[in-house]
């Protein structure tokens, strides 16, 4: 249940009002906002019925919600959410958000030259991984703490926010620094890390799992949500479907749903969808023609060399030449210019 | 084998050559050019290299093609294919198409006003079905010939040319006036009718598989085109996957590929992969965005009152909306004006 | 709405009963039984109500069915059907079905060859395609008419019923001696296909789409019984899925949810789920396990010379061994022995 | 590469073969048996090739490895493991090993009316979820620490080894005194925790992701394995596939193919693929007849009551019913007596 009051409303009659609530056994979160605060209702005694919440003096409005979700839900937050972090928005009407860097931090010289050529090409945020989740044991795993520190040094010294992939809960301190802390696909349901990052006052990039519905994947916000942090962002990258001529099937409707029922920004990563550099340009496309606030590639000074990820990254002069043209379409979409 | 040839090239040589082709066991398709015909071997005796060929006077080239399609690949035909139908072109830089009209043909009248509707929102094709492969035989399955009919004779008084899905080979005389025929998705490996399309000289629309690979369907395409009609249109409406928010699963990944590999004009169906008229606009931007040459889109005067598919109709008012949307993205993207 | 009717229900009150039904818009299919006839109401006016209905004298039940398909339905039909076809009998107790041949009939010689080794082998239907639906049109595209007579031949000589699959309508007539039409995976919602087939007087064994729902395939299977034949036989031949270690995903689960759901038999086919004769004991064994009536499997005297499908036939040694697996297990389940 | 070497090897010759695989850049990994050991080579330099090593002194074989894990493969190790914990057996021709209990453990008490009666059923190990990984966070999370407790308790009480799951890498402690360690399917590339139980000296029973190839799944056993714990157990819970009518789509195919790629043992979860107690018989007799070592089934007193997956859980009854079928299917299938 979502019951909407008035900031007005008197000190004992919100006492009482809340009191009743947790007698009833439920479990209340409150949203503050300019005129009203939000009370969302989770649980509890199924008998208390909405009219007689609404006759409450400053009670504006209850309602029963329909999704499993709630934080993450329209219905309790009906505005676009932007997510701001070092000079940088996300999300609503704001321009498109560009980030890109290379799969992972390969060394301070190459995080930087890249940095360098993605910064000059327009990005918005740098990324780079340095805890690789790897299928196989035997793949380079990446840089670990040192390239979480090379990444960190590298975005100070561009004046740029970085996002970097956090896979333990037991890293979080090493990640301090980092702007944006990013969920992978293989970790959108370990919800212990979910719980984690949670209580973190930095924006979470969640990506969806690769067998995850869309209900799951806000359900996997909603963690997130739950535990105070309401800086969460999504990002498509692809399912995992039966058509092997691309390495993920990028499910561009996934976005639409999602700006039909959240609140939240939505990314799309066309590089980990396509596995090819070919279809990358297309797809980024697609994924900012469908509603996308924001584009996630892998770039590469020298793709052919990448420790990780060289198929799908695009070289520095196609991500320029990307760029203009996701600038052309964004405007034409009815986006900020940049 | 793909052997280019000279035109010039010395008739005796030339029979001489096909003498030796035909002896080796190949089967030999001959397609003419202006200043080159190009001969397309299939099977025969591996033993033949493209060493010999290739030193035959007024042979141009010879390859050995890498993959399981000839006809429909850019190996073997270079140039994007146009499809022309009544004064409408689809492929290349032509502007983008546009198709439109209800799921069914429901009566006379309503096939003419809807026809009306969006001929005026800008349509370039009328679509209408008549034998409708429907899930459940107790459903509603079109009004059959009469429905040809009458989607014909709206064509004929719009001026406007129309497109009819065929699904018996015995119906295919009371298509003789249907401009476009379309194979539908349950279709795209019903062999016998591909065969069967494949002897029309008219265009055809192949609708992919709900679990086609990319590849299969090129290989389904490569059945109508190896009967000798050259006019096919591939058609992507969405994959079955494990996401149940929309009906279908856009692989827009789909239409970037076929481009690379193929010659052939792809169409995008927003309607069938959403399944949810509030979906069809960004699936249809998301689309173009990726390379789509033209877009079908379910509408209806009254969706509510629809016979089939109502759900994922738009109105005519939000058809216009979409028309004036796509044709702003597609002058984006590089396409001729309309 | 299903009514259960005495036999002995006066005729001038059956008249009535109908003529009523009839008026209130109601399509009536009538199956007759022995002691009762039941009548299956299709469509028609919701207003008219089960309990008016049940008054009348001599109606025994009425009930308003739960699913979307009705002939199929165990609601419909408690009783396991049987099908019986020239000495062998497929379904409820009766001892499995064993089901066996070469996935094409190659020669005269070949079929014969291969039919004589399976008969040892215990064999009950001798299997072999003939128009084989191939996904690529330069593959082996099976004897044709030639193909149909060898098979039909060859069950003579040996005195077996033999299977072959059918892709077109219009060569029914050239069937008119194979015991048990097969419809093919491609052809699962070829729904002219399907009604053609439900007009014929003998079994039918009704292949799974390769992305089908059990609920669609129960579908299939009424558009055939819809039209008289109720004799139709399913064949979980597995599905399309993400994983690649096999050809396709065996769905034994759609075993376990038909027997639930539908009186029909069931045959579960390990060669085209494995895609690797190494496989298919497993999987055989696996579909009898969870409650398959018959198993059909590709048998070849020398698989590796096999034109099409080698890689996952059996040898006659391993079929032969296979064959005592599965008695000794279909006797532990409870099955009759053979 | 796999390097079989005498144990009568000379110390010299063996130091100075290993320096020079060191040299060479191998990291090598050593198995040892009672005639030979087993030298496992990953990365290092691919110029050194196998002849030179087969050339030294009491080398018996060596081999490039086919497949992109190692020490899983049968390759490395080719009879069967048996892991053995507290008196059970699971693997190779051991009796089919009987795991049952809750979803998760509600009450002190309920895990041991439930233990009790599994007990007498005839199981080998008792089953109770602590840490609930749900997919919504309003859902019943599990009891935590105190469900660990009151499992373990159950297990001394009635003499039996417990498997509970494990979800994060802080919580191992607590699990001091589990017997089996559980993954959970959204675990399964939590490789953090993958390389945490990788150095326990207890069994880790390895759930198949939802949408994990039998590759990826065999390498996510691979970083168990690489960090020095052997006594890994792959359990096929379902897939995620477009199917409805079961929760997930068991792919008992998987178990054929893990038995022949691997040497490890396989379990069988048929509660978790069915969603609904009236497939779990079939699916688990068919997992079984696929080759599985043991089957794990969710059991409650009063499955209409249980805090989580009430739908999927056995009676008492069915389950004793069950049990006797299982038994009586893996005798014919040549496993020992229970």
């Amino acid at each position: 249940m979502i019951i909407t009051i008035d900031k007005k409303m008197q000190d004992s009659i919100k006492k009482n009002l809340l009191d009743t609530l947790y007698k009833k056994g439920f479990e209340v979160l409150m949203q503050e906002g300019i005129e009203y605060d939000v009370l969302l209702l989770t649980e509890g005694d199924t008998g208390m019925c909405c009219a007689d919440i609404r006759m409450v003096e400053g009670v504006i409005d209850v309602f029963e919600n329909s999704s499993s979700y709630h934080l993450a839900s329209r219905e309790f937050h009906n505005e676009d959410s932007i997510v701001r972090v070092n000079g940088c928005s996300i999300g609503g009407k704001e321009p498109l958000c560009l980030i890109a860097g290379p799969c992972a931090v390969e060394s301070k010289e190459s995080i930087e030259t890249i940095g360098m050529a993605v910064k000059e090409a327009g990005v918005d945020v740098i990324r780079g991984g340095a805890f690789k989740p790897r299928t196989s044991p035997y793949a380079f795993q990446g840089l670990g703490f040192e390239g979480v520190s090379y990444l960190v040094e590298c975005g100070k010294k561009l004046k740029k926010p970085v996002i970097c992939e956090l896979t333990n809960i037991a890293h979080i301190e090493a990640y301090k620094d980092v702007d944006i802390i990013q969920i992978g696909a293989r970790n959108m349901q370990n919800y212990e890390l979910l719980k984690a990052v949670g209580k973190l006052d930095k924006p979470v990039l969640l990506k969806r799992g690769m067998a995850s519905t869309v209900e799951e994947w806000i359900l996997a916000a909603e963690y997130i949500l739950k535990e105070g942090n309401p800086n969460v962002i999504f990002c498509e990258r692809g399912i995992r479907t039966f058509e092997k001529s691309t390495r993920n099937t990028l499910d561009v409707s996934s976005i639409a749903v999602l700006k039909e029922k959240t609140h939240l920004p939505v990314v799309v990563d066309p590089s980990h969808a396509a596995g090819n550099w070919k279809y990358v340009k297309a797809l980024a496309l697609a994924g900012v023609a469908a509603g996308a606030d924001g584009v996630m590639v892998e770039v590469h000074t020298q793709p052919e060399n990448a420790l990780s990820d060289g198929a799908q990254s695009l070289t520095v002069n196609h991500y320029e030449a990307l760029v203009k043209e996701l600038e052309a379409l964004s405007v034409v979409l009815g986006r900020k210019c940049r």
